[in-house]
């Protein structure tokens, strides 16, 4: 079935990672991918806008079904594939509470991570303002401090068993150690990072740029 | 088992409009829900910090379950109560793939509504451009053009049952025809718009200030 999807990925996005770890946890390896660059716009190429109107990255078909939202491919993948590879969706009532509520609250986590990394990328030079930079980091910060305290009664997120919640915060706390998050400022974070970085399906899709230069950003220091 | 539920809301906010689709959908009645004023702050309120620690709406709990974000209190409710009311998560492969991607390109839609709805709200003065408005404004009326594609193949958004991406999308495009949004340039968001508008769910969950004025606002318009 793997060989029916195709996925169009960037290295270090914590989106696309997701749906790669989600494809290696159902076991569907061997599917088809093109890693692109986003330097290089590669994401907005006639290939991807084909499929992907918006050009983003994951693009993701399966046969003609086209499900390009890392959380739509990450549950329709789940939906489809259930019986097979690892559960994702939790079945009791209190961790599947947890799984679904630290899913989706990742979203605030991502945006005020982007807003920090990518201010001045995503901001044109005359419309950049210090205290903007300023009340970016804070939120930031104000963000780790509540997912410090929300992490690690674990050891995975919504409990005892690794889930989608795993799937889709993982990626975005690598990303931030990545660019200079404090282990020891976050021991919480930190350990519930070293945990899972040593897992198959994580260690599987490590973004490949990382493996060349592991050194990493120093972006994050002091938050 | 609605009366172990309290939601805290706060009217026109897709969000929590969404949440209340849902519990009606469900066949969930009778649930406790505090009506709260973002005018007065009241979303920042104890009350709900001690639930939501982000203070925002909806916050939602069931028992000891706290599920605030409006995805995950929607797929919470569609799972603990799969056999009750009506099934939100469609079955059939192609339907469910076009049901998850819609409900989250759904994001996309409500960022960029977001960013021309409540500029002046989000951004301090001193930061404003209108080089800044103009931008957020295309954005918007490219992203409303391409929805006014993906509408309409219908009757609903993905296929022929309602679904939770109705849940999810619906409550966006009510509120871009409150503040608006021109169904003449828009027939077919228009003509979903009217088919969904009279569905008991919605009508009994219908945002209390718009039926007190009904007029709405024109700051969409020439979008």
């Amino acid at each position: 079935m793997a060989k029916d999807m195709i996925l169009y990925w960037g290295s270090g996005s914590p989106p696309c990672w997701r749906v790669m770890i989600a494809l290696e946890e159902k076991g569907l390896q061997g599917y088809h991918h093109k890693l692109l660059s986003f330097e290089k716009q590669e994401h907005k190429s006639k290939e991807v806008m084909d499929i992907n109107p918006r050009g983003q990255l994951p693009t993701f078909k399966h046969g003609n079904r086209v499900v390009n939202d890392s959380y739509a491919a990450c549950l329709y993948l789940e939906n489809q594939f259930r019986s097979q590879g690892t559960p994702l969706i939790l079945d009791g009532a209190e961790e599947q509470a947890r799984m679904y509520q630290r899913m989706f609250e990742a979203q605030t986590f991502q945006q005020k991570l982007i807003d920090v990394l990518y201010y001045t990328w995503r901001v044109p030079e005359a419309e950049r303002h210090d205290s903007a930079v300023k009340r970016n980091r804070e939120a930031l910060s104000a963000e780790l401090q509540l997912w410090e305290q929300q992490v690690g009664e674990g050891p995975f997120l919504a409990g005892k068993s690794f889930s989608l919640a795993d799937v889709i915060v993982f990626p975005i706390i690598a990303c931030g150690v990545h660019f200079g998050l404090s282990q020891d400022r976050y021991p919480r974070l930190g350990q519930y990072y070293s945990l899972l970085k040593n897992r198959p399906s994580i260690m599987a899709s490590w973004p490949p740029h990382w493996v060349e230069n592991p050194q990493g950003m120093d972006t994050l220091e002091g938050l």
